[in-house]
């Protein structure tokens, strides 16, 4: 059976943009695959280092929103990274064989150090991340990685990094394959990429009253003044969700190049559609964060049974290096 | 009671140059301190990275040359690195928080990256050695550890980033203090420092043979071409080892000086000197080291035992770090 490992950092609540760009590819796996669903806490420091004070607490606001969304802790392993010592090992032994060069070639990295700018980011972890994130996927053997195409380069990486190994060592590693998820681009309220640092989102889970409010200040085709005007659905982050939720919105879209319906409208409908995706999501997210106990409790198993193949593997490897 | 860390890396046998220059010291140590002695196999691969089946190997030679040389294993804990997992955690933990900048500011790194050409050093791993020499050090809150001159810089930075850690956390790790050995400088057979891959050393426990076959080889003072000839101590390797080992050598240098006494009865003398210090040590290495099951077991009790201070100091970084 193949192995999926995948990861996200834990900034606390998860909002559309992970549900439809992750977690529905993360809940499909579940079917056909043996996974792994990481928070990946350490990877939080790179940036975060100054004020680590949330990021335990949002580890579990996280799983909350997997769960919800429909990852099932009997079928999936969800562990946190800083919870198996065996990713920092890794990480050190692979720190060993790799280049330099192959970091500051990364072009995450310099797009990184350009765009994050209210940080210090000249730290020694934040240049070797792609490293301990081949030691995350190759700890597990996982074969499958789903990405994005602005991950390629890190995958490409690991996969460089394994055959270097291997060919030091021996054949233990294995070269993970990337799936290249076909996530819908959901767009924030504003029409950028939805994002919780652009203050863009909107989470899951999210009360009726606040989506009424999200919904209204939604960005629509400016050029649609009134309603007999004809609209640029293509233009229109309402419209984007219609076609993220699918309900009839070729139908919609005709409709509203033709100026037979207004922006008033299609938001209202798009606010009934939301709260009742959003209903029994908001339910099920509320007793799940009320029991702050039973999430811990799914995180402590997780990390056990993450460990139990991660020392699997890393046995391998002392073996094969002598050590 | 001080704690004390220091570690070599496990190259195989070790020499003279390695008992006066830092074992003399460690043995002293024991008697004052708690002390950890540490075969730094993970440093290894920041060099010898390519070839690790030696490693493990040499790490029992080593300690089997420790005990020879005085370390009780009854007072001091002996272990190495690999073995006890937190060093590469606390690796990754403060790599998060160490700028660049202090690494490649670091005299001994360019220095190495100059001196050593038959090996890429250019990896990640080789850059970041100050950052784990710093966590072999800090977790185990050594105040004292004792180093040559040329090692002053990177203690300088295990405080600062100790420092750095403490101001993000919360005082938890301790700055530690140098204690500069005064240890002779020991040459080699050719004058040079004396070293391993200088091919110019004298092992410890080396045969009667091996030893009056190095010795004959002793550079010495080549403006005194008779036994009649006014010598130059200071320019002489001989000479160098009867100050060493102490032995009336004031009144060896007068007579050099003035011609009353030849190189042969020196090095003849040298060579008495030599195998009296060698022959109680050869018999007690070659007892250690036909025991090879009872060596692995001393460093499996030290990497436990360092391990229990390791895990005590982690869990004070994971409670003030909140993970």
């Amino acid at each position: 059976m193949s192995k999926v490992l995948s990861g996200m950092r834990p900034t606390g609540r998860l909002h559309l943009g992970h549900y439809f760009g992750a977690l529905q590819n993360w809940v499909k796996f579940q079917s056909e695959c043996e996974c792994y669903y990481m928070s990946a806490d350490w990877h939080a420091l790179t940036t975060d280092y100054a004020d680590t004070s949330a990021v335990d607490e949002n580890t579990l606001e996280m799983v909350a929103d997997w769960i919800t969304a429909g990852i099932d802790p009997e079928k999936s392993v969800l562990f946190k990274q800083s919870g198996v010592f065996h990713h920092s090992e890794l990480f050190l032994i692979l720190s060993m064989i790799t280049p330099l060069s192959w970091l500051h070639r990364c072009p995450t990295y310099k797009e990184q150090i350009n765009e994050i700018k209210n940080r210090d980011l000249s730290n020694y972890g934040f240049l070797g991340y792609p490293i301990l994130q081949s030691a995350d996927i190759l700890l597990y053997k996982a074969d499958i990685v789903p990405v994005g195409e602005d991950q390629l380069s890190h995958l490409e990486l690991a996969r460089e990094i394994a055959r270097r190994f291997n060919n030091f060592y021996g054949d233990i590693l294995i070269e993970p394959k990337e799936k290249l998820t076909k996530a819908a681009r959901v767009p924030g309220l504003d029409g950028r990429k939805m994002s919780k640092s652009y203050g863009n989102s909107i989470l899951l889970g999210e009360s009726d009253d606040i989506l009424r409010d999200k919904v209204k200040n939604m960005f629509t085709d400016p050029l649609k003044i009134k309603k007999s005007s004809a609209g640029h659905p293509c233009s229109c982050v309402v419209f984007a969700f219609h076609e993220i939720f699918n309900r009839e919105y070729k139908n919609r879209e005709e409709k509203c190049k033709a100026g037979a319906i207004g922006c008033v409208s299609c938001k209202k409908q798009l606010m009934e559609i939301l709260s009742e995706f959003m209903g029994p999501f908001t339910e099920k997210r509320k007793d799940l964060i009320a029991d702050k106990a039973y999430l811990k409790k799914i995180v402590e198993t997780g990390c056990r049974k993450a460990a139990e193949t991660a020392h699997q593997t890393m046995e391998e490897i002392h073996k094969a290096m002598k050590f």
